[in-house]
């Protein structure tokens, strides 16, 4: 935080917001961030090609343990996994990383592939609910989910405008990969998902994409969005008979303080109930679709849920899209 | 295809491969293609940024219509489409088009939004493939498929390897869109789908990414993979209790004249049984994603076939990835 404060105070020091860019930074309540470069090389823009390569080569170097770690974790081998779904929106690879990850890390030629790059903070969320809806079709089917986010390689130094100045202070970079098995297993074993877009908001958060790369354009309503998005989760919860205002954990897509405050404000939810959420943006800022997956493996590590412990989990992106679920927890004993 | 001949002779009228590239073009068999500015615009290269916009103001201009005769055909209404699949690698969109179409043609907001860019060619059979998933875990749901392709929007004047000299030649731009009913309908009733990728083949097709947008690369060795992709629609077909080589329909990739001519080769099939993708192929060119669905469109147009009539149904693309189905036609009366 102090380093990303010094380098704004020192680049902008003659812009006319600066004052209230430095106040948007300090409210994020990020502290620290991880970025795949050091700072000086990351706030160079060698052009969209180097970026897209060192894109790649950063994910050929990085996913692979992380993939292999979420196996181990559920006991499987690549081989037991019918399909990945590969969330990232600040890299544009095609063929996608899945298909260099099948030949590299010996998954089977028929495991399928679902990259996804225009879903932006809500692919987190969309990957649970297609692997959810994948598994729902095949029950003895494991869908592998890899969210690979490298938002510092979309630092565009040009981009002057308050969001922009604030986004670079608020985003950063992260690599998570879980596991959802058709069965068994320990961990939220999901029932029922949905999705919600907020009207004519298509333009509130969205990529300018242009020959520098994309650019990241965020409206100064986005933090007004959860009073409309509180009623659709409330929906989802009350089609399953549950209460979004009442459940045992929730594993929120922390866009910022802001998403945070008001929708526990909205969902009447107690501040406490999105420590996994906070966690993850204090620790590692705005990790887009992988803070879900983040601050889902907080609620592990916290200690597992009482067995059928209810809970929701929302990833919200442009669009405006929310992807919800709902699930409870299941202790698998030792698988 | 004289225009694009007289085009080639005049633009690389010194390359030293020029006799091999006309000779290649004049093979694809295409007479005829579509694509969305007139021929002096094609050639020109505004930059990416501005490719970007004309293919979001051609999209946003020409989708509609088409997922409405889509829509017309299934006799279904926007509001009761459950998700959105939609694929096109010939463009950026964050958020995708999606959210544009929920809100501009009235879907429910709770439509769920399937974008894949980095399929490419295989995409068209990704998402029929998808869809049938989704149908399965949802059997009252209905999936809306769109592929949106304008190729010609990637025409790289810089590039003159043989490859892309060829692939001018042969890739047109269309628009599809069909809809994947969870039950009831007239069409093909999917009953199996799979994937497979040829191990180590993920540069034979591939986009470069640059300064100047999407480049092409088409490895010379991709017309051999009917070979080693055959065998992968036998097994598919074979787990169904069915034979890939004895199918009373097929719907397939015309990826270019050698993968068909290879595929009915290599599965030992009469070259009539891929009429349909020839003529998408002859009318059209090669529209990527949109093969498969205009090659569908052209089987009900000559009439439906017999009720439970079997076929296959394959998109090819990079990875190289081949994304297969098996259905039987259902005649569902009025609707």
């Amino acid at each position: 935080m102090e380093e990303t404060l010094d380098l704004a105070r020192s680049h902008h020091a003659d812009h006319p917001q600066l004052p209230l860019a430095l106040r948007l930074i300090e409210n994020t309540g990020v502290r620290t961030r991880h970025i795949v470069q050091p700072i000086e090389e990351t706030l160079k823009h060698p052009g969209f090609e180097a970026r897209n390569k060192l894109y790649e080569r950063e994910a050929k170097a990085r996913v692979p343990a992380v993939i292999q770690r979420a196996l181990d974790d559920a006991e499987l081998l690549t081989t037991d996994i019918d399909v990945i779904i590969y969330v990232s929106c600040t890299g544009f690879m095609m063929p996608s990383l899945t298909a260099w990850l099948i030949n590299e890390m010996a998954f089977d030629s028929t495991t399928r592939q679902i990259p996804i790059a225009q879903l932006g903070c809500a692919a987190g969320g969309a990957a649970i609910n297609r692997a959810h809806d994948f598994c729902t079709a095949y029950p003895d089917a494991n869908a592998l989910i890899v969210a690979c986010e490298f938002c510092s390689l979309c630092y565009q130094p040009t981009d002057l405008g308050v969001g922009s100045l604030l986004s670079n202070g608020l985003f950063g970079d992260g690599i998570a990969a879980a596991v959802v098995r058709g069965t068994g297993g320990t961990g939220v074993r999901l029932e029922r998902n949905g999705s919600y877009l907020i009207p004519k908001t298509e333009d509130w958060i969205a990529y300018d994409v242009r020959e520098t790369g994309f650019h990241f354009l965020l409206d100064k309503r986005v933090p007004t969005t959860m009073e409309p998005l509180a009623p659709a989760l409330q929906d989802l919860a009350g089609m399953h008979e549950w209460d979004a205002s009442d459940m045992d954990f929730y594993v929120i897509h922390a866009g910022g303080p802001r998403i945070l405050d008001d929708l526990s404000k909205f969902l009447k939810v107690e501040p406490h109930a999105f420590r996994f959420s906070r966690s993850t943006l204090t620790e590692y800022g705005n990790i887009a679709s992988a803070v879900v997956l983040d601050a889902l493996r907080r609620l592990f590590d916290e200690g597992a849920p009482e067995d059928g412990a209810r809970g929701l989990l929302a990833g919200f992106g442009p669009g405006i899209t929310a992807e919800m679920s709902l699930g409870s927890w299941q202790n698998g004993g030792r698988s």
